[in-house]
């Protein structure tokens, strides 16, 4: 089963964390993909050149200046740094951005009714080049800064949406996937107070009582959406869970089930 | 024939004659590797972020905090916009590191008697890799990073050696290759003054008899060196030309050969 997993910007940010899941992520058998989050440093460096962070509700707007930091700092250090602890940990790594052999073709967002600049959503994966770079053992890395074939820009992309659209591509090439979504709770909390109360196990069905009994997270409703969609598109199972935990069974969190 | 095609920092810097060489370099048939120098913009950014730079006679010194501004902008921002501009004529383009697929393994210089940080000298190719990614029809872009495999680092290295060390490893790998240095000249000139002096070839005899008769410009010494090392291991030609005529019949340059 092809694992692709993704980290957010809080494990990219903090090295002791990012060290210890790097290290449980190269001991996990089989086929693996793992997409990276930013993180605070592409901030820090737009700052430091002067170039104004420009924010539309919560969302940042990536102009000319700012896809060239984005580029930089995920594509480029953080990027390398994975692969270069991956490689010392024993991973075959390979770093791509969605230009490299065309492996994640996005279509720039309409400036209607918000410009957001240069951001992406997927529209294709290269599944023949993954699935052979996977094959000859190596492990993917993937940065979400995406490229639009048709207008020939880079382009920043959300990487959960990049993670599901690897997943979701490879699922339907053939290749039997479950997703993993890392974040900073430890699944999906029936009691949103009560790190404990983690559901083990969401179905269709459960889905729909937890959502008319009110008892779902708000900022959890676009995630399992999503899960529920890359589950309909062929990915075997989709889990939420700590970065921590992606060494133990079942990762300690919530699995997404048809 | 494989062409590994080094252009430097000053091609980078110009994005009218990048552009130009991409168009040029992109119309070029056969298997192509492209290895590329870093340019100005590492410097100023690590000037905004108040990194200092040292130099050590005219060298700089790379410390950590330079190294992740090397390997941001040699291995992020370049190598990714040359992908994307190489994919839109029609290039099936993919940039590496030398951490990516450990493809090129450096060691890190020793301190002594200088040191000069994080900085390293290749001493393997995955020329494995890089023949199923050529056979596949595709182009690498390499950048001048390279991972140190014992100490876990990466390294920031010199592009005319990962240029030299990737074409004498695939030589080695039994891939005839040629190498083309891209420099700010036509090439080796007879006359330094007379831009239209270029020498068309040389080989070892005649470069002898150069050398003797003082002729040579000095700061090109070293690089004809270097070219004959290469040829010695095995690389079938090392062209000298300028970055415009890349798509020239023997690349309007001088020609070392055996």
């Amino acid at each position: 089963m092809l694992k692709v997993v993704k980290i957010g910007g809080n494990i990219v940010d903090n090295p002791g964390k990012l060290d210890k899941f790097l290290a449980d992520f190269a001991s996990l058998g089989g086929e693996k993909i793992l997409v990276h989050g930013g993180g605070k440093v592409a901030t820090t460096i737009s700052k430091a050149l002067g170039i104004e962070t420009i924010m539309i509700d919560g969302r940042r707007v990536t102009d000319a200046e700012t896809l060239k930091v984005v580029t930089m700092v995920y594509a480029g250090v953080i990027n390398k740094s994975i692969v270069a602890k991956l490689r010392t940990l024993g991973a075959d790594a390979i770093g791509l951005s969605g230009a490299d052999g065309g492996f994640v073709v996005s279509r720039r967002r309409s400036p209607l009714p918000v410009d957001y600049g240069f951001v992406g959503d997927p529209e294709s994966v290269n599944t023949v080049l993954a699935k052979e770079l996977l094959e000859r053992g190596m492990t993917i890395v993937a940065a979400p800064i995406t490229f639009d074939g048709a207008g020939g820009t880079l382009l920043n992309t959300n990487a959960d949406t990049v993670a599901s659209a690897i997943a979701t591509a490879m699922a339907g090439a053939g290749v039997a996937t479950e997703l993993i979504y890392c974040f900073e709770k430890r699944g999906v909390l029936a009691d949103i107070g009560d790190e404990n109360s983690v559901i083990p196990r969401i179905d269709r069905a459960l889905y729909a009582s937890l959502k008319a009994s009110g008892k779902i997270f708000e900022g959890m409703l676009p995630k399992l959406d999503n899960a529920f969609s890359a589950i309909d598109k062929g990915v075997a199972s989709v889990a939420i869970c700590s970065a921590e935990m992606i060494a133990s069974p079942g990762y300690g969190g919530t699995t997404i089930v048809r």
